[in-house]
């Protein structure tokens, strides 16, 4: 029914996560209805990302530039970096703009379901970037998973010869968490890193 | 924190429909990290369809050729016409592959408070296609909507003086409906329209 062309742009639109075939219908429709206003736009920003994309050959991060904006602002503290599996997560901290530092993107966990092995991530890349000095503290931000936390704990062996700080996110209650909808593990682990009333 | 190219593929994104900011974000990341598998896919797709996007000069269905795929089929029969609101219901309609005929367009209905009148929609149109032979029945396929059911009404009367069978969709229960979850407009539609059961 609906032309080949078509059919092919809304597949490619379905496989992008968060839309299925039924949304990727409504947005080609939407597309086509709004070609000044809504596909020419998109296409422009696509072939623009697609020209310049590169992975920063310092930290991980994937931008439109080598080194990543991170890497190259002169207000970000370069003594300061953080550890993140994946570039997703490296981009949901540097959205809440709470960390002035750097990151390194591991680019994945630990796994020995999944046959993750140390030499399958950027973790050679990381030692280096601490070996090289002028780094102060590296915050390891693994997911509060059983492979993120063997992951951190890998690292930490990994890092604990050099002359820094080694420090991780806490765990405990999500803010809005209510103890009676929360599992038994972040409960305990929020007893466990109970702390003095201020 | 991320550039411009990025920033401006993501809000292309965001806008949509079926995805936020946020979505919008994942899926950017996600075209990124997969640049030979989604990215690049997604843009040949979208620059196929922006290079051959027409409006069919006969229904008024969007596609990638004038006339369009439906109206070019000769296993269509084109002695059945049905009449929808917009090109998002002809595909509705199509998809079901229950209609063997061919469409009519009309790009919205009649509205007051809109101020949309005959004129702002691809009336005359339908009716010169009537007008000129070899319809046996139209179809009126209006949302059932005060504003799609008098564009209806009004349509019946344009096309009364033709010697054509003139039909609507039928109103009632929805599959799966249970009558305590219905509004009484549906059951007051479903009881009046009743039927002796076979």
């Amino acid at each position: 029914m609906a032309s080949h062309q078509i059919e092919a742009l809304t597949q490619a639109l379905a496989r992008l996560p968060g839309l299925g075939p039924r949304s990727a219908r409504r947005a080609v429709l939407h597309l086509m209805k709004k070609r000044e206003g809504a596909l020419e736009p998109l296409l422009a920003a696509l072939q623009a990302v697609s020209e310049t994309l590169s992975t920063c050959s310092t930290c991980g991060n994937v931008d439109t530039s080598d080194p990543c904006s991170i890497c190259r602002d002169p207000r970000r503290d370069e003594r300061l970096m953080c550890v993140v599996e994946e570039v997703a997560d490296l981009w949901a901290l540097d959205r809440s703009r709470l960390f002035p530092g750097r990151y390194h993107v591991l680019g994945g966990r630990l796994s020995a379901l999944e046959g993750v092995r140390p030499e399958d991530l950027s973790i050679d890349k990381l030692v280096a970037r601490v070996a090289a000095g002028g780094i102060d503290e590296v915050v390891l931000a693994m997911n509060a998973t059983l492979e993120g936390q063997t992951t951190a704990h890998y690292l930490a062996e990994r890092l604990e010869k050099f002359p820094i700080r080694l420090t991780q996110l806490a765990h405990g209650l999500p803010v809005g968490g209510e103890l009676d909808y929360l599992d038994e593990g972040t409960l305990a682990q929020a007893l466990r890193a109970r702390r003095p009333v201020a």
